[in-house]
């Protein structure tokens, strides 16, 4: 592995961080579990790409018959593109009626900011000041996490994002008024130094900034701000989408809100490059009338077939309803713990996380020890939020009830080591 | 096929062109050839993307393969992207010996703008004023075909492309020399603005501009000039790589010349969404110091035994050899034909153009005209270049003597009936 990670660096360069202190080495996948080159198997609890599960028959089916087939492009008519299309956006309502099919998140996100541009003929654009929506030079203006080289567009302000344990403006009543104050002050600054206000851009569950305790009626404010100063809501999907939440297909659905442009990508397609773009028939035709834009992989055949397939499984397995059901079970038994550090607990759907704190201080040093034990104890999670002190269990959807009981018994025995 | 169109139309909305007044819909593909759903057999002399030819066995078998076995990410380890990497930064001089992988051209576009500004600490980019990179937000600024939304930044210069039949400074002999005096002007215009000067992207064989005549010694001045001013050669080998040009693997080793990164995209992985960006070692730590590039997809396991049943496949079947043969049979085949609309036959391995005019002024519409003609009689092609009148025949790399000779058959009598 030494061998393995020397050669790595070699040929990527430098700062391609792995996971792990110890890193691992997979070499197999399937369902909810993945095994390294010596066979050790592993719970994934942190990959949402492999959203139907590692390597699914059917989508992996999907992809290899249209691979045999034919792969082009959307300059030539095929019937791929446009079922796909009818079929993932009548999963949408509020005129959500058209896409862009592309290749990444980022693609997608670089698309949606420019929607906002050319519908408003604005520049501005608004974030939270605690995450990350991908890395074009145009998306990384919105991160927190990753500076862009040559530093922050003027153009762009981050606010500050929602917290469950230090909620804006002092409780968790008063935060949504809190937040969207903070976007209008942010709305006036844009208009005041001659950006102008073109959009805002998050995250529905607010996944980066640490998936937030928010009730169903925290976003309306911010809504009606952006809205009355005639800006997009620009809402990233990447990580909520596909019925992850449990409850619904879409975050926002959850909340729930309109947004005018949606951008899906990670689990689209089970982990071949897919990714969209989903808006309004006024927003599109303002972007395509402003510009003739053209992804030479983005919808082709193969891409089409892969998504087309995710589909198919989550409706033939109820992997949403399984996301509302398990994700509960897993939240439930995660809150039963009792451990000094545990601060707190919450999640949508499969997507549940755990704050780790010291005395009431974000306790990023035990987190990531955690994260390290768990591996050697066979199970794989993550850290996220603004100090990288909250536990992230993100698993595939087909993730069960004796999953949720495993993980919260490994990590009970885990903190119990600590 | 009206029905497909129209629902093509509602979802994807306006302003998504297919290649055709009347447009085909394709099912099917293998080696160099398509079918349309009515079973009409086309040669396809258009399609870089599946660069061994259209759902090639090899290719399609390593990704069905993997796809069963594991896909995931960079952030573990993995032998495919290692393995890969090595192999083909080996086919590569100039110490260009790291890549990034990403889904994309425009994604590996957008990072060696961006390398460029991590070296220098300059903003400023030259381009040619016939191009097109891509599709983000950075990358449309050097496109003159599909101007970006909000207009053009100040920090890019277009300079005049060079061409067959106007060369710059009036001769094909001084083109060279008044070519890079025009990138040194618009150097001089960057720092004079304060912009700086960062890099200047290209194409090796211009594509875009034309595919025009250029001798070996064609780029040296302009080289000269953009490292005398401490800027970096972004070489675009996103169409001429992997071999289409028959001498050597990639364009910029036929003129030949040291670039500081190169980008490469489209047939990489025979239609996978695989792109990547090959660079030194002290560009790629520039960048990677400077910013935490990480992509989802790129690289990932699926991603890496595609690229690397296409580099099989170049060796095994000798493709780069073929494209040898078969674009100097095509383009000696063209130059035969004696019509008084052909201005001009030229081209580099399998990438051929005919130029188009009427009594010595562009003809688009005659051009446009054979391309739809053409078609119809079973043969797929394009159109390039500034005025869009030069024919472009660019097909997948197994492409027979005897299909040059059919090409230009089938030209000849269109050409006749014009």
């Amino acid at each position: 592995m030494t061998d393995l990670i020397s050669r790595r660096t070699a040929v990527l360069g430098p700062n391609m961080p792995t996971f792990y202190e110890r890193p691992i080495h997979l070499v197999r996948g399937l369902g909810v579990h993945v095994w390294d080159k010596d066979g050790r198997e592993y719970l994934d609890c942190y990959n949402n790409v492999p959203h139907v599960g590692h390597c699914h028959p059917k989508v992996v089916d999907a992809i290899a018959r249209q691979a045999a087939t034919l792969n082009t492009h959307t300059r030539y008519l095929h019937d791929g593109i446009v079922d796909y299309a009818e079929r993932l956006t009548a999963k949408f309502d509020h005129d959500l009626d058209q896409l862009i099919m592309v290749c990444t998140g980022s693609e997608a996100n670089d698309i949606a900011i420019r929607m906002a541009h050319a519908v408003t003929g604005k520049v501005g654009i608004i974030s939270t000041d605690n995450t990350y929506h991908g890395n074009t030079h145009l998306v990384t203006q919105l991160s927190s996490r990753k500076p862009p080289i040559g530093g922050y567009a003027p153009y762009v302000k981050r606010v500050p994002s929602p917290d469950t344990l230090r909620p804006l403006g002092g409780s968790l009543a008063a935060q949504g008024k809190t937040f969207a104050a903070e976007v209008q002050g942010a709305i006036d600054a844009l208009e005041a130094e001659g950006h102008g206000f073109a959009g805002f851009m998050f995250c529905p569950v607010f996944a980066n900034e640490g998936l937030h305790d928010l009730d169903r009626e925290f976003l309306q404010p911010v809504v009606d701000v952006v809205h009355r100063a005639g800006g997009l809501l620009l809402c990233d999907e990447v990580q909520p989408g596909f019925g992850r939440c449990g409850s619904h297909w879409w975050g926002h659905d959850r909340m729930p809100i309109a947004p005018d442009v949606v951008t899906l990508g990670k689990p689209m397609a089970n982990g071949h490059p897919v990714a969209a773009v989903v808006t309004r028939p006024d927003v599109m035709a303002a972007f395509r009338n402003a510009f003739g834009y053209f992804n030479t992989f983005g919808g082709n055949p193969v891409s089409c077939a892969a998504a087309t397939a995710v589909l198919d499984v989550l409706e033939e397995e109820e992997l949403v309803q399984n996301a509302r059901i398990a994700g509960n079970e897993l939240k439930a038994n995660l809150a039963s713990l009792d451990h000094r550090l545990i601060a707190s607990v919450r999640g949508v759907g499969l997507f549940v996380a755990v704050e780790i704190e010291q005395d009431g201080t974000p306790a990023a040093q035990d987190a990531a020890k955690l994260v390290e034990a768990m591996k050697d104890q066979g199970i794989l999670m993550g850290r996220t939020g603004r100090h990288a002190n909250t536990l992230k269990f993100r698993p595939p959807l087909p993730f069960s009830n004796d999953h949720a009981a495993q993980v919260a018994e490994v990590l009970n025995a885990t903190l119990g080591k600590l």
